[in-house]
């Protein structure tokens, strides 16, 4: 039952008329005789392991036809030449699958097109063109206009400094940020009407980008935690788990360890519980730092060896 | 080849230990012999027509096993009692199809779980809060309050009224909107911060509500195309389809062609033109107020007839 009405699968394996007898015919036929209007039926038949063919949208792509009482069957008279079904990988111990999708189109479906959502877009759009923005960031000397509702409806932190009863809710539309570096904000803001992690923008040597990168993105994770944007934070962690290396490794722990973030936290455990990288880390004497700064991670890491 | 190893299925279809002889036996097997470090795997083994199981969400779902040089098999040494496979929908013909999705878990991909997008949840979570709103309009007495800069990144039509050079920008904060009803306008803004046609809300008997709905859906088409809201017109459009019948069809047209929606209008062409339909409204006189409001749609639809 497709659409309320019953369909069958006519296949004639020595083909349906006589110039098609080194073919296979395929045909999909409407069961119900008494069928008030034409149907409009997109379909495909494929081999059942032929799964690209049976995809929704390749399906919707496909030419309609109608169905109706007075036409009944649709389908392929030569589907396929019967040699060539015999030399293929679609026959498994002298079987093969047929599978048919199909699908009615209601003249809805056909006329109206209904466009994407695009509120993503368009708030991400209000960054660009600062429309209507009613809030400044100076940040090192550095201008940043946002729109205070949308900073409030997306970090609880900015919603407290902006709307909230704390000092700065008075101030009226600057606001000095202290202890974030310009392009490290400007990433901030950019997640804020995006929702994605932004790339950092590149202005240095080629060979220094990567170890740029490691240190943009650990700033970034500070600030995300700063002003409670766990995607962000998350986004970060995942991007700096690709930067975990011999030299970076103790530094991005510490930095997990002081911003609560425990999955980066466990990421960096196994990468120096591994022998080869714990080797040449105690080589380096890398661990030096952390007993230094956070000796509790050293017991934690003799924890995780015992596990 | 999955993650940069080769794979295989071993199958023993008499079992592969004694006490397994009446049933089937299944294992994926890492060909490769010299894996550096211990590889965590999901996988999944389901026959060709399960597709339920082949979906990520479930192999994702499945305990991931460690594979390594010492330790590279692993599987169901009882996978299936033979006899209940033999009577098993799976079997076709003598042949059946196993298949094995894998897929390898890196420590990232098992500490660290990034939080979906929330950025839409956020902006119609301001509707609600009202947090920081900045504009008011009144709509028959009735105020709703919002934000500018929500409002001209989703509408082109509101954003030169609130922004542009427009006499309206001049007036602060409180703008009337006139020839709306306020459950249209209520509805309006819910689109524009949600990105979704709202449901209507009811206030009425139950045997009513269907056509109240079909009135609100015509109101509410005519006013996102006063602001230029597509997508939510497009939305109207697809509902009042469902709402076409004989006696509202010719009211929907009139609506269609007023406000350029070419898609609905062929929907309303297609069901008059429908033999039974068609009889039904003109034996009403159904045609008669078009004939005097909109001559054209009937020229237009007696071409309709020709092709």
């Amino acid at each position: 039952m497709v659409g309320g009405h019953r369909w069958h699968m006519w296949f004639y394996p020595n083909g349906e008329r006589p110039e098609s007898a080194d073919s296979i015919s395929l045909f999909l036929r409407l069961v119900d005789a008494n069928v008030a209007e034409a149907l409009n039926v997109q379909s495909i038949f494929s081999f059942v392991d032929e799964h690209e063919k049976q995809d929704s949208a390749h399906i919707r792509a496909s030419k309609p036809d109608n169905f109706s009482s007075c036409s009944r069957s649709w389908g392929y008279p030569s589907f396929m030449k019967r040699d060539t079904l015999e030399k293929s990988k679609h026959l498994n111990y002298n079987c093969f699958t047929i599978r048919c999708d199909l699908s009615i189109v209601t003249a809805t479906d056909l006329f109206i097109k209904v466009p994407a959502s695009s509120i993503k877009q368009h708030i991400s759009g209000l960054l660009l063109s600062k429309e209507g923005t009613d809030v400044t960031f100076v940040v090192s000397g550095e201008k940043f206009a946002a729109h205070r509702c949308v900073l409030a409806a997306r970090s609880a932190v900015l919603k407290a400094e902006l709307f909230g009863s704390m000092k700065e809710s008075t101030i009226a539309s600057v606001i000095d940020v202290e202890d974030v570096e310009p392009r490290v904000f400007s990433a901030l803001l950019n997640f804020i009407y995006t929702d994605s992690l932004p790339k950092m923008e590149i202005g240095m040597l080629e060979d220094e980008g990567e170890a740029q990168e490691a240190l943009w993105l650990q700033h970034l994770l500070a600030a995300a935690d700063r002003y409670a944007l766990q995607r962000l934070k998350a986004l970060c962690e995942e991007k700096l788990c690709t930067h975990t290396n011999v030299s970076s490794v103790t530094t991005i722990l510490t930095l997990a360890e002081q911003h609560s973030c425990c999955g980066l936290k466990e990421v960096c455990f196994e990468f120096i519980k591994t022998p080869a990288n714990l080797k040449e880390i105690t080589a380096a004497d890398g661990l030096e730092d952390i007993a230094r700064t956070c000796p509790s991670l050293l017991k934690e890491l003799i924890a995780k060896f015992a596990s």
